[in-house]
């Protein structure tokens, strides 16, 4: 079967479970759930002698000791994915949800109601949990998913998959609702990504140069972020030790997700205050300062920020800083260099605060808080297949109701438009 | 200047003047809006004249009786024009709504607030007070529009388009907010569908090889929809005469647009009873009906319906027709044949009722009403700017608040992720 013939073949099975996945009920998805989070378990010896396969390859694909690490399935991470699953059952089910109603003159009731988008492609390097993780949420979302995971995990991923695919029959659901791509040849990624009339929605999860392959080929729908080039801006009114608390957080909690701060700016009023706070905390991180002149006056052992720093993404302990003079400056600088992905202000100024989160165009913007809260735990939302920092459709994290559209329900008896 | 400098122009000019509207409050988009509506028609002989000169240039571009008539603008559709913008004045402005709130468990306080998209590319083929329209609903919502009209109505859309600056400029909102290209060059398209950086949706409104062109060369979203294959399914249940009372309204009320009915499909149950009645109404109507045999057992003088036909959206007094045996055969159908776009069942059966809104997959469904209904204004929106067959981001009418995006705001007191 050619690689045209194998995407077809996928998509076209995603496409009919999809129809009937849209018409289960809550009570089947979340026993669907549970029945997996159960069978995780009892099949873990399956699924950890597959990840060893992996391990045992890591090497051949050169990963590093942290990607090792990343890839490695225990039973407490086990036990943890199936927590996780069991954590989505107690979610709301966004499908049927009335999003808004009201009766027409003519007496026509009118309903806004939610349903599934149809088929997710879901493209992800990272670890196999996120196997099990995304097929949760696009299936307790009434979504077909076609998942499509990274070469060094692939035994572990087929391992999981088989699971997933047992605890669909076992519970009645359709058991193409969760297909994965059981070749890891890159051509049948760009099969996949023709198919704009049997998937709904791709989502690629991984470094900028899978980004950018998905959003150039897609003829579909992506939901996306290439870059987290995130700010936290220091008001003159800003209270130091909570900025450098703030910056501390947002740098270096997790220096190589999307949500950390790659770039601090500071009112120049503030700077002889903050900036030898700031040293200390950096210094005691072991995170590199790269920095404006002026704040080189401040901490010269800096070295000097280029123009390629500001539009940089670490994603390490790398920071690069300028000492602004007004919040307009600080502002321009974010809309100029930003990703439009998250920036923080932190300031005892409400005008500044309004200011700052009324004109920064980006999917969160945060006033006195840390960036790492760009995240849909941390925003209310249960779970996140992606952050998005598109406009289109959903902005920021996607859960649940972000992976669904509606459509327009209306019940008459009789009525003809005049 | 090149068509590529000038597209860039144009589309930076309103990314520009996008981020002011944003931040206009509803009182000063208001006040413009009035403020054009009495400009229209002190500035009525100025644009009359120049629609003269298109009008006399109408033989050129072969328009027929109806194109003509729909190029033609007279001192009551100006009335008219002004009327409706008064009516966008008393629609809610979608801006700065919190579409939710919640307070953490950490204390952040969370807000999910509606911005606008940015700028919205607004291409049409169809009279030129939807010039009026669109730059209406854009500014409303808060978006810079770039407006790109037909050949044939090039001199009206100058005029009406000096008009809106004009208006803009003495409401002290952006000039560029409303910018229409002014030249009928065919590849300046093809520049502004490359400017993803800077255009955040295209809007195509007109013939499917318009759509189909920029949903292929767009590198923006693009809100459309390429046909309206309607559907009226007859269930079994149906009272007839109001299934023929709503397949008239579907299908001949105003047969050249989109949510017209192209097909009906009727149940083998009710057949002997519907089909004579609906025969003397399509005489009456002088519609040509198309039928599959069993049809024309009961309708001999109907043609035969060939696979294309069902295929086909005739925006004209033709209608196919067949006779099916089941709810699951119509379903089947409007699946395999349908565009998504709007079906109505007319039926007596909640249960079937039930089914067909559940199942069928199109951005509106109707239960014993015409398919005419699916209209922004009809559907309660007030004013819409498109449908959208898509099922990301919007899907049906667009109206105002389908031109907006969201960001999640979210005020803290120094927290930090732990």
């Amino acid at each position: 079967m050619s690689w045209a013939a194998y995407a077809s073949q996928l998509a076209g099975r995603a496409k009919l479970a999809s129809r009937q996945l849209a018409m289960a009920t809550s009570d089947q998805k979340n026993d669907w759930l549970r029945r997996l989070a159960e069978l995780l378990i009892e099949r873990s010896t399956e699924v950890l002698s597959e990840n060893t396969v992996d391990l045992n390859k890591a090497s051949e694909f050169g990963l590093n000791e942290a990607a090792v690490d990343r890839l490695r399935l225990t039973p407490s991470r086990l036990s943890k994915m199936a927590a996780d699953l069991r954590d989505v059952t107690l979610l709301p089910d966004p499908v049927g949800e009335v999003i808004e109603s009201s009766i027409r003159p003519n007496g026509l009731q009118i309903r806004r109601v939610r349903v599934p988008l149809g088929v997710v492609f879901f493209i992800f390097e990272s670890r196999p949990n996120v196997t099990v993780d995304a097929a949760s949420l696009c299936i307790k979302s009434g979504n077909a998913v076609i998942l499509r995971g990274g070469k060094e995990a692939l035994h572990s991923n087929l391992a999981l998959h088989r699971v997933v695919r047992d605890s669909l029959i076992e519970s009645g659901l359709p058991e193409h609702a969760a297909q994965l791509v059981e070749s890891t040849e890159r051509d049948i990624v760009g099969e996949l990504l023709k198919l704009n009339g049997l998937i709904d929605v791709t989502i690629p999860r991984g470094g900028k140069s899978l980004i950018e392959r998905v959003a150039r080929e897609a003829t579909m729908p992506v939901i996306k972020h290439f870059d987290g080039i995130c700010h936290v801006y220091v008001d003159r009114s800003a209270d130091p030790e909570m900025a450098v608390r703030i910056l501390k957080n947002s740098k270096c909690q997790r220096p190589g997700v999307c949500n950390a701060a790659e770039c601090v700016l500071i009112h120049e009023e503030i700077a002889a205050k903050f900036l030898p706070l700031m040293e200390r905390m950096l210094v005691a991180e072991r995170v590199e300062l790269r920095g404006c002149d002026r704040t080189r006056e401040f901490i010269p052992t800096a070295k000097v920020a280029s123009e390629l720093d500001y539009h940089t993404e670490y994603l390490d302990l790398i920071l690069s800083s300028k000492v602004v003079e007004s919040i307009d400056a600080a502002i321009d600088h974010i809309d100029r260099y930003g990703s439009h992905h998250t920036e923080t202000i932190v300031t005892a100024d409400d005008a500044a605060a309004n200011r700052f989160t009324a004109e920064i165009d980006s999917a969160a913007v945060f006033v006195n808080a840390s960036t790492r809260f760009n995240d849909g735990g941390e925003l209310g939302l249960g779970a996140e297949i992606g952050i998005s920092t598109d406009k289109f459709h959903a902005r920021g994290p996607c859960g649940l109701r972000e992976l669904t559209s509606y459509k327009w329900v209306a019940l008459g008896s009789g009525q003809i438009r005049e």
